[in-house]
């Protein structure tokens, strides 16, 4: 159990911190770990980003908030076209949290950072009164290496001609927090990963104008964003966006739109026409539901929708309350 | 009043984001800020400092949470000896939360950066269903410019011989905390300040080994740190420790040791002693109760506390409860 005393800077806030949660994330202390900051090798450009972690519950099907909270900030990096190198990890912690659980947390967190590669260079520990949080709030700031980042990863590229792809089928992440929070009896498992490989690989062949992951929002927001950014219509083709049995049954019953559910491992990526498919077809050795969904116009910024009918919508922003703490 | 909805990820987060937290920033809302992370020139050497700040009351006599999440991560950065230049600023609001607070403590940190030349590049908001947190909590992410760190700044430079200075009188910021929220009728103001005018102009003078705010766990604790990162003996002389009255009163009163008491803007300097005195009396010019408090012994790691009368006695590093949320 999280005491109170973990969070105040003296003998047992160190204790904890050498011997659970440093362990925890597989780490020996090293020096450096006993400042308050890091100094590490830099690079020429530097891509910086910054999320706060609030999922509810904190287990799901296929994730948790430690996965979450190093998937986040990962994705946020590698949709600038930068490599994520440095992250750091801020705690909240309920008093009286279960050390079973954060050490389930911890272990997911440093997973992910295994395989992309990514250092824990810094980190803080707050420990709340019982009530005053709810279980485990996480920060992570992650900081890539942009460097090799070439201004053609920029909205601002987009004109008209160019292809929309989507990385994957849509809104499982959303509807598996949603079931999860409602003890709904169903499988749909999140969509939470880093995606380091699918897109270091589509970095390689190019023509990547712009990378955005369909977090909170879902693809209804990042669309809409996109098509704000470069003030251009984007034609999205209803058919090609997949939705899987589950999650369709699921927002049907629910009466929730699949566009407007996030995903935590599904993104947008605008490129030239003519690399389109070879991008598609690389996105689909990861997803097999990786779809080229539309083509960006010449009119001015607006989502529409084409049904296989040749109906036309306009796909909005979302509005309201969506679901807290989605992530 | 803060809506469930500004954290949705849908339009409503994007007009509060714009319209408000934007505008209270001092900051036009740039292309940048509109992706989910930055990209930004780097440098050869990067610090790196993240903190969570969970203050409570979130207003105090000479402070409030925007300021103090400012300082914090500026500070830590500063203490590695290199320039703060970027920040991120990530928000977790409980739903209902006041905006006029919200809009002063958001003036506070843009005051800050705006005095430190730190630069916010990018953010993240929640917002929290009522009782799920406490008004609000935010957490910075600090990156510097190391390049100009020589490696002389590191705890492992330390010898014996080496003067140890503190920056000036303690324990203002733990006791103003606590008046404040059992509304003590005194004047006690908080310390929190950027250190950066102060640590860019003893750095230039040089003999600089190791910098160390005296955040939480007051002095106890980081005295006890530093000696242990360089397994040596520091001697503190113990009437050399200035607490102004009003502090020591109040310490007195409720049974605290000022030596555990948090500071956030009073640090702890480990000199080489050629340059101890033009270094302290650099320190004086911006606050007069800096001293040079004790000596850097051959013995193994402890801190001995000597009294005007040669009474030895071993400071420990705090234990048990202190106070949660200080900082």
């Amino acid at each position: 159990m999280v005491l109170l005393s973990y969070g105040g800077g003296g003998y047992e806030m160190d204790d904890f911190l050498k011997n659970f949660v440093l362990k925890n994330l597989f780490l020996e202390q090293e020096n450096g770990l006993s400042n308050d900051a890091a100094v590490e090798d830099g690079f020429k450009n530097i891509a910086f980003s910054t999320d706060s972690f609030v999922l509810n519950p904190i287990f799901i099907n296929g994730a948790n908030i430690g996965k979450i909270a190093a998937c986040g900030s990962i994705n946020d990096v590698l949709m600038m076209g930068a490599m994520p190198k440095y992250i750091s990890l801020a705690l909240i912690l309920e008093e009286g949290f279960s050390k079973e659980k954060l050490k389930i947390i911890l272990n997911s967190f440093a997973n992910e950072l295994k395989q992309a590669n990514v250092k824990l260079k810094c980190g803080d520990l707050k420990v709340l009164p019982k009530g005053k949080c709810d279980e485990i709030f996480i920060n992570t700031t992650c900081i890539g290496d942009a460097s090799a980042f070439t201004n053609t990863i920029n909205p601002k590229e987009i004109k008209s001609g160019d292809k929309i792809i989507l990385s994957g089928d849509i809104a499982r992440h959303g509807a598996c927090v949603m079931a999860n929070r409602n003890n709904f009896e169903c499988n749909i498992k999140s969509d939470a990963k880093c995606l380091i490989n699918e897109v270091s690989q589509i970095l390689k062949i190019g023509g990547v104008k712009c990378l955005r992951d369909a977090t909170r929002g879902g693809i209804a927001s990042v669309l809409n964003e996109l098509s704000l950014a470069c003030n251009l219509e984007f034609l999205i083709e209803e058919e090609k966006i997949i939705v899987s049995d589950e999650v369709f049954a699921f927002c049907e019953l629910l009466g929730f739109s699949p566009y407007d559910l996030a995903n935590e491992g599904t993104f947008v990526c605008i490129a030239s026409a003519n690399k389109a498919e070879e991008l598609c077809a690389k996105l689909q050795e990861f997803n097999p539901n990786s779809r080229i969904i539309g083509e960006v116009q010449k009119n001015k910024a607006t989502v529409i929708l084409q049904s296989p009918y040749g109906l036309k919508s306009v796909l909005q922003s979302p509005k309201g309350e969506l679901l807290p703490r989605i992530c």
